[in-house]
């Protein structure tokens, strides 16, 4: 089965338990909406990634990881387009949750995620219960505070913003869940594993600010310039599309060498550049001079 | 050391766990807000109550359900107190969440304690990781879709409100979640200890609808009358405040019924009724004819 497979499968199988008899059938309704048809789903794909260079052995357990850290991120976009953050109307190219069902919907919607997510590891974990509760433990401190992803999105409430930390932890905090959970699932040491994540992370961040920048609302799915409009710090303000795109070079080398030696070393290193020139728009790579 | 500082020792060591230089401090404050000083704390102790009827021969990990279901049930009350919501302005006597900090902030408060819960529960889990992966289960199972408190909201953005099922979910799921919680935590099946949650979940519908309809906004701490504001079913308004009464003795009576066979079963019975007596507001006894 591909790893896309192996993902859509896991997550339609994880939305099917959320439903019930008993459920409220908007709120169901939302909670596939939100989750499905799914974006990139690249931390995913990245968290099964280095289950299997690290030898995979526990494939339900993977699968569980690789879900539930989708379902988190799903829950933050749900909830990050809501009027009181960024107000967006469109996601993947279609109304975002709040304005398909409503506001109260969508801030249960993503709650509901959320503890969708602690769920789905708990019901693989008879396959491994202190891999399962380490996976636990890893997904929450990557989410929550005071270093996932919703310290990340409180730095925007600060009169005085800590931009490193910022980043860390909006952008990078899953991809270092990716990694430090593939690992986990695999029954390896996750601290190792780290550094490629939150590398892995920084390229994302530049990419997506390139992105921002060059693309218009139409590929994008959602709208464009966000950046710009909400006067967030963007690598293309600073250094250029020449010196993002060198930048965005950089970073991935250096996540290359950061892979811990595995089994799976050489093919892990291809499927980060594969994603990475993914990740690139159309036309960055032209106006670098010399290209 | 008494249930109630157990429980506050326990909380608030999780709050600490929450804070770090790197951490947004507007959000870290509004987290220990939402927390503390807390209300009643009913179902923490319920949960240890239960726990030590069963032996409670790993405390460690009943603190950790205790604190657990607290900062769910938290995350609830400040979520639910949001503008798209109740729109509460007040709440256990002071300013709620977001109109003492903000609706971002709110938001990411209610998210940053659910996360928090889990986490809590796998930081506990090697004191035993086949509990801690059950207790993770029955909180999701009881805070999401389809039967948890979540779905329980969710019901009323429903056209046609399916009653029974959104008092489960919405009043009842939680106190499911802290008899069931106390004997998993204690190395006990949770199934037998169900029903007993959700007969004092009942029991505090019913308490609840009372102090709605006979106290004022200064004896709640929080806006009175909200269930004939927004149109709420309500004991009081069905059966009068002597058929409340009457139905909130019939309930009790059951749930002491109800309590499985266990060495702490005496005790947990005078803590259910201790706990009924202190739920009913003053005055509501007085009106039933006869007493």
């Amino acid at each position: 089965m591909s790893l896309n497979a192996r993902i859509e499968t896991a997550v339609a199988a994880a939305l099917r338990s959320a439903h019930g008899a008993d459920a409220p059938p908007q709120l169901g309704s939302a909670l596939d909406y939100a989750v499905t048809p799914g974006g990139a789903r690249i931390r995913p794909t990245i968290l099964l990634s280095v289950a299997m260079a690290c030898g995979d052995d526990r494939p339900a357990l993977s699968n569980a990881a690789a879900t539930a850290l989708e379902l988190i991120h799903c829950a933050s976009l749900v909830h990050d387009d809501m009027p009181c953050f960024d107000d967006s109307d469109l996601r993947r190219g279609k109304p975002s949750v709040h304005r398909a069902y409503s506001e109260p919907l969508a801030l249960l919607t993503g709650d509901s995620l959320i503890v969708l997510a602690f769920e789905v590891l708990a019901r693989a974990a008879p396959d491994g219960p202190l891999r399962g509760m380490e996976l636990v433990r890893l997904l929450a401190a990557r989410t929550g505070m005071p270093g996932g992803i919703c310290a990340g999105q409180g730095w925007e409430s600060e009169p005085r913003i800590d931009l490193s930390a910022y980043h860390r932890a909006k952008t990078g905090a899953l991809f270092i869940a990716a990694t430090q959970m593939g690992a986990a699932a695999a029954g390896q040491e996750p601290e190792p594993w780290a550094e490629l994540g939150a590398r892995i992370g920084e390229a994302f961040q530049v990419a997506d600010d390139l992105r921002d920048a060059l693309c218009d609302e139409g590929q994008l799915g959602k709208p464009c310039h966000q950046d710009d409009l909400h006067g967030r710090p963007n690598a293309v303000a600073e250094l250029g599309v020449a010196g993002a795109m060198s930048r965005l070079d950089d970073i991935l080398s250096g996540a290359i060498a950061s892979i811990p030696s595995c089994a799976g070393e050489a093919a892990l290193a291809g499927m980060v550049r594969a994603y990475a020139d993914r990740l690139v728009p159309q036309g960055a790579r032209r106006t670098v001079p010399g290209e």
